[in-house]
């Protein structure tokens, strides 16, 4: 028997006890094993009374530990002090299983050192994708390969927004409070739509694929809280839609990772990843590309991850090698570093002026140039060798007293 | 250090010594561990001298075991002398990598029960999906679900040759022959076009995620070389396009698995699986949908899956459990067993009274119909509770002398 004690009982919280007891005569049939809940850290104990968990809860994380247990589960999000908690259930030998992101993402090094040196394992699959196994086919299946690539979709309540943007030519700010309805956004959306819950989950599976701890703060981040209804409408021109794309690109020792909304054809893998759901893409040497999708977050495939984790506890499984140093020599770099595609649009006091810069700037590419509906408004397609390339080219525009605004998208096909 | 040796050098064996050489150094800082190749079996010695492996390479399987091996990774494909020689080392306890999916599918509890009785492991990822991580995922990530459908296309040759006739308006024999000229069909096809390559894998997936030995013999299988050009138009027509689809489905205690060839949205994800790639969508009571895409098969890809288990048996991972029993109380059933929709073509020489015997045996449903360029070919879509359902309303139809000829085909959307 397995002592496990959870720490939180809010949505995922309870989707992982609701798991363990539904598989527990199966875990009993096919392993002899058990795993026993014994406690349940709650920071107020009378919200959580009356749930049929009375007799497991506690506010007082000593109480945990005097449980001696063998395993704990941490899902109370947030940085403090889920942080203490963590260091000393794996200072003390206690395998820890977290869907933490935050965590993860900010003291993943330092954690993963403290499990080691404390005998204890650490595992956080649900940390990226809910329940979609990615942590660990990157962290073992795919261990042959040097990564090339990382693009994903992996934050639902951005794709949400942008599929309603696209689907019901709505608001930023409709579609926000459309997914705050159906509880798919917080109260406060600041991590979510500004794209830093996407930049730790990339900073978590770059860091894996790349050897190199990368910290999201050191990333390119945009969100889509400045992504207007023509900029969909441009999309849409170009038979694209606008995504939340999270993007890790390695060549020789440049790592670029940003986080940005990006162009996807519509009709391409990533334009179908619609609503709540995440998608990553890895490019490895030997496996070419391999896709996973699925529901990005939620109680159950959350706590699906977890429990998948609580198995690899129980079979010892261990944390094989840390997959983040220091010292590696790679570069991050802040620009998107192969060639693309570039949606470029501007707003514009001088429509002939802006079209002749752009033509004497670009006047070694070939062009799309469009121009829809409002008279200000246009943009043109380009293809670069990166995007210091774009930057340069763009220069002269962004300077032009004939030029309001103007703004690049990057186009992932 | 440990000594490896590898059975058969065709191309899957030799991306396996390619990436073993090419994660060396990596091995080595990372892991302070080692692969040392130190024999390849072949049957024919000449055939592969003079490509560098001369020293290693041997004829003799008794000249493999006196080198005392950790690992074996069999690569020869085919059952037998594989069986024999993977027996052999199990109950020798020397830890298997496997990607003969036939040899998986045929004898796989028998392999898994000798490798436990010898104190060995045997792994097979590279025998479904080649790179794509998907029977690792399965066994471990995913246990916390009870499993309740898997569908996939998971055989590359013919989901070629099913893109060339859709794509190119081709036959399937000028398809076929496209395929072969590339590479991406042997010279006798018949297990690829006849669906016994999908139904194996099937046979391996499902009995993963059903905790029964389900025999490829058993499953319903038919095989993409009576697809018509006038089937492609039909599912044109409806927006679709055909697969061959493997497909497990559980409800209750009725299992159905069958391979064959189905409609798809050509805009679904499954649409958008052209050419050689495999896509694995699995569905579990907890994590919802979750789909796993990429290169089904090719030297690299499989060899990346072989080298991830390699890694698993360095770090000394369990089989866990066996996930194959006989005793859990399924049944087998032939038909497809949840509500979908069909598409069914005939070929009549009365077209007015097949469409009344339509009309009257399915006179309490909605129907399609289509009656697409020539006058004797018509179809129609119906949806039903199931295929039983369907069978039994086809019934009159089957036995009218207006009907030369029925075919239907499940949409799955």
């Amino acid at each position: 028997m397995k002592k496990v004690v959870v720490l939180g009982h809010g949505t995922v919280g309870s989707g992982v006890v609701e798991l363990v007891e539904r598989n527990k005569e199966y875990l009993m049939d096919k392993y002899q094993q058990e795993f026993a809940i014994t406690g349940i850290l709650v920071r107020n104990l009378e919200k959580h009374l009356g749930k049929g968990k009375d007799h497991l809860l506690t506010d007082s994380f000593e109480n945990l530990l005097e449980q001696k247990p063998d395993i704990a589960v941490e899902v109370m999000g947030g940085i403090q002090p889920a942080r203490t908690y963590v260091k000393t259930l794996l200072d003390l030998g206690v395998s820890v299983v977290t869907a933490n992101k935050d965590l993860i993402a900010e003291h993943g090094l330092e954690l993963l050192q403290a499990a080691q040196a404390g005998g204890a394992v650490l595992h956080f699959e649900a940390s990226v994708g809910g329940g979609i196994p990615v942590i660990k086919p990157f962290r073992e299946s795919l261990k042959g390969n040097r990564i090339r690539s990382i693009i994903g979709i992996m934050n639902g309540t951005t794709n949400f927004i942008l599929s309603k943007m696209y689907d019901e030519d709505l608001s930023y700010g409709e579609s926000l409070r459309l997914a705050q309805d159906a509880g798919f956004a917080e109260a406060d959306p600041t991590s979510d739509v500004k794209g830093y819950d996407a930049a730790r989950k990339l900073a978590i599976l770059s860091s894996i694929a790349f050897d190199k701890a990368i910290s999201w703060q050191h990333m390119g981040c945009e969100g889509v809280q400045d992504v207007q209804p023509f900029d969909v409408a441009n999309a849409r021109a170009v038979h694209c839609k606008i995504k939340l794309l999270a993007i890790a690109l390695r060549s020789g020792h440049n790592i670029h990772c940003s986080v940005r909304p990006a162009l996807v054809d519509k009709h391409s893998f990533l334009g179908h990843i619609d609503g709540e759901n995440n998608a990553i893409e890895i490019e490895g040497d030997a496996v070419g590309k391999v896709m996973f999708t699925g529901a990005g977050a939620g109680k159950l495939p959350t706590a699906s991850a977890v429990y998948g984790d609580l198995l690899d506890v129980l079979s010892e499984k261990a944390n094989g090698i840390l997959p983040l140093n220091s010292d590696v020599d790679y570069q991050l770099i802040p620009y998107y570093n192969a060639p693309t595609q570039w949606l470029v649009r501007l707003r514009v006091n001088h429509i002939q002026d802006t079209v002749d810069l752009i033509l004497s700037s670009f006047s070694d590419h070939s062009l799309q140039l469009h121009h829809l509906n409002s008279k200000d408004n246009l943009f043109f397609l380009v293809d670069t060798e990166d995007e210091r390339q774009l930057l340069q080219k763009l220069a002269p525009l962004q300077g032009s007293s004939s030029v309001e605004e103007l703004r690049h998208f990057l186009i992932y096909r």
